[in-house]
């Protein structure tokens, strides 16, 4: 009666948070969720893009990549295609979006962040995780930016966090789970992406039916299930974010 | 008490699909919704990407793309900077994969059709009226091939379609709305998306909080107010498709 | 003794001038004639090229696109080749070129016309169509700028038009022939392509031997029945333009 | 009343050819027309393009660029900008369709010929010379690859050489001229390319009115001059291929 | 009398070499000198590229890449500027051309191992680090698909690994020093990459004079200096790479 | 006892250097060695590259390429592959930073030396070539802008000049050879560069071992051998720069 890698329905896999991992960037976090490990970090540069320019408002960008090694088989790299890939293009725009939804343009003053996600080594749930390690990182380097003077206040307004979750098919029913791994997500009927705050609002969710389409009430039960999942995963965050010295 | 074009809250923009706009394509329609257009054209082509080769099955795959002159403002073409916008890569997978998820892959042999998607105008909800669109000049598509006996039976197996939704704010008070123009969308405060089928069950959702996020009952409110607004749209496309000699 | 589609040696395809097909753009005509179907936008858009800067003139340049089902056989998107066909690089320059050389620069100050000739449907003369659409798109653009105060006076100082024009082998005979379809196209001995003007001169002229090369007695005898044929296709624009207010 | 230079109306410049200036091309040429110099490579290689694979034709292509140093201003390369210019995809279109329209296909079998025109120095009339020069190294593969076994006949049926022309202002009149230098070329009212054979016929006509439209006459007043200049030219290219022991 | 960071002129840095850092790979290592952080992996892939097809051979190839914010500031990705870096390209030839010295192609069947080398920080000697690295990665894998069977026999023949060294000017002179990190590496007077084999060989050696150039005895007397350097890295890989059960 | 050629071991092939090769470049050379040819330009510019600007100080950058047949096989044009080649992009790295090693930049002021090297022809040897011709350009474009007043004094520091060398097997025994031809390069064991200023001492050396590592004593006598014949090529660079009245 339990999933593949012998987790409750409502488990999450191993999760840890190394901050620091990386000496340069403003903020930088190494996050392993099971085996999905991403290194993400943000940097804090002078400058908006021209659709920001003059506003006094400051940005925040993301870009995500795979290395070429991170999964089963090695893919090439987009510079060996001269192409973005669909799908990173996709994730980056997303945790842009995430992001951008918990921080106050106004307090970045015309100044961008670039959170870069890359994902090491895949195994399911690499968007998620770099949402997760992504606001660490950010989160680090807006205290370290307020300690140099540089930022007055912290901008960031509250948590945020995702999962990828879905609905599987074990011992003959379907049942919603939490933080799927690849083996699990390549089977599932459907599969969501859910973001959530800290205050315990969606801030985006993504649902496909990948087997069949799904109903409503299908729909309820995996938020039911998947929203305290990410609180709890909010809640690692804040062990690694509460020793900056800043709480939101 | 009414939206900002004086549309009741769960009321669709007119919508019109024109058939066979175009005369070479194995299908077309010209999708009209509010002043949102978009032609579809579906064309059958020999051959199928390697990740399917030697699986006997078909693959399906779409394309978005607006003309440089289709909004307020001219943008340039993606060939001129080299790269396809990350905004189109996002949609055109969402296109691929609804289409796909009513498809069956088996009935088509290794052939591939690809559905072009063109926004010769946008005032928003693009990408939904790509998918309800798309979904019309494939069926045309199929039906001809079927007279043609290039197919054997027909491969879809269910309708689908999708509108733009979101929840505005409204006299004080925040509503879900559907059909959502482009002065709607600039200022909701969440926007989603709904792709729904013919038995009334949920292909996908993509839902953001752009002002603030959201909580499990808005989500829950929205849906119910949206599924039904798809069916309509369906209805629609069934004025259509009934001509062409197939029901679903 | 006729035409494969049993028109006159100087008889034009059935044409249509559709004016404001789309609503953003300053000015946007669908022109059709016979099957072949073009898409034209003029962009008023500030500034001008960097070889332009500093001189108080303003410039006017063309793109020109096939959608990828236009023809009888899909092809692909310039963006998933990363090259503009070489096709649409010839041809864009031409059009820019044929309008250029009716708009007095001096009075569009330091500003810039994008002429956008999308080919939704092609079936020969897509080149011709959309100098002929292009010309008619950019004057309804110039009638409006100057009923908005953007521009004080009429910057187009003629009327510009082209057909695609060969010389084909019929009933044992070779005939020079107008405003030739695409299969007359591929079978033409020589293929031309006339742009004149409103009073009756021409702008340019490109002819290629297909077959076999020509003498100056059958460019001669070409030319003679195709200026004749160009200023019927400038009587259609005229009807459109008219009704903008300006005669030129 | 005389040119810029002091050349007569129909003069041409200083014109050379030399052959096999480089050593590995199957057939090379340093072909100099006043000031300007490009070097044509004809290279023959196995196997055609795919539309013309599987019909026992061969094919030939031809591509050109200019130096980055070969003018008055240095030009970036193609690749720093990662775009093929739009001038030169025009140019090398005009020199494959010239140079195939004297080519028998089928005397190639399915081998491929591509015509490099690299552009040394310009100053005016460079596709003409690539056009002219091209058709030399063209001919000493043939003779070569002739002697080589590789070909059994010569597939070349006929010479071909261009100039460009125009009509200048010149002491208050307009005057017909030939094998126009850049100087001149950038002031001309209307500039001409013309591509003849060595029957005396009209393989392309190219003419773009710069200035102001011009008429049928000019036209034939052009023609009559700019085509015995085209037979002087092929005077000189037959002083260098009679050397190869074939007369065509 | 000491280097900037204390070290003896033919001192290491600290160097550390994490065995499979990554699961999915062949073979991978995560590299530590100093600050400088490189990521390794070994993949091996079926079939080879066309200049080895049909040789029986097989092929090895390196790819390098720097993480964004691998440095003090963030640079963009090669993706962005559609270019890979010429400085990207330079190195990746030198890494391959290493280890394909010391690599019996013959053993490998035609099947190719890609070494991919990403820094995920840099702090000088990014390129050796990524040799050294790049060597046990290959290593590891060789070792495990002998186990697998997928090879018969060990193909590489000696070990292999690199350092940055230099001149440097300290308290008045000019001292030659192994290993510089960044700081020292951007005030040196000449700059080498030694790459050398566990024989005491020379691969490879490039120095470039980048204050002033430099005599022969000044390159012997680096040579001297940096091969006994390079024979410790050796050491170092020995540790690692003595546990997958084979010497070189 | 002799070399492929019949040349000593340390003897050169025929070099000239032909000055004013074309006519609107600063400086420029065609530059033959052996069966290699050259054809280096130099183009001031004004500006220079953003890591510069305001520091008072010039630029000097390098380009180089080859002709699609300049080979014994026709390679195909980087555009069109959109993609410098990994090899161009090393070479003219190399030839920037000897060129910058000899150039005083605070000469210069804000402006740019772009240094074009451009390979009609390649048997071995091309870099060292470009590096020879292209100091010999720079140069004469040094003592015209000094001449014209743009430059106030000669920024030349010293000559510079390069030499392919290697270690080749002749008659049972490893000999070093300088100026190899592409013949003799490709079956050498160990391939060289070195780049050596008029005081004799070393700019830049790569030394790679192709068949086999190489020993110390190895490098130093292929250095002893080839310092004096990179004097010999300076020799022939002085009998070009003398006749423009500037000594270094």
């Amino acid at each position: 009666m339990a999933r593949i890698d012998g987790r409750k329905y409502d488990q999450l896999r191993s999760l840890t948070i190394l901050p620091d991992f990386t000496r340069y960037a403003e903020g930088s976090v190494l996050i392993t969720q099971g085996n999905t490990m991403v290194l993400c970090t943000a940097s804090f540069t002078e400058g908006v893009p021209r659709h920001v320019k003059g506003t006094g408002l400051g940005w925040l960008t993301a870009e995500y990549d795979m290395l070429p090694r991170a999964n089963r088989e090695r893919s090439s790299r987009d510079i060996a295609k001269l192409k973005l890939s669909g799908r990173s293009a996709e994730i980056q725009r997303l945790i842009g979006r995430s992001l951008r939804s918990v921080t106050d343009m106004a307090k970045l003053g015309e100044n961008t962040f670039v959170i870069d996600c890359d994902v090491l080594q895949g195994d399911g749930g690499t968007r998620c995780a770099s949402i997760t390690g992504g606001f660490v990182a950010l989160f680090i380097a807006c205290a370290r930016l307020i300690e140099q003077g540089v930022l007055t206040e912290m901008p960031l307004r509250d948590y945020i966090a995702a999962l990828g979750c879905g609905i599987v098919h074990i011992d003959g029913a379907d049942h919603p789970v939490v933080d799927m791994s690849y083996e699990e997500d390549s089977c599932a009927i459907v599969d969501f992406n859910l973001v959530a705050t800290g205050t315990g609002a969606i801030a985006e969710i993504q649902g496909t039916g990948e087997g069949r389409p799904y109903t409503p009430q299908e729909l309820s039960s995996l938020v039911s299930m998947a929203l305290p999942a990410v609180e709890e995963v909010i809640r690692v965050q804040k062990e690694i974010t509460d020793k900056y010295g800043y709480k939101l």
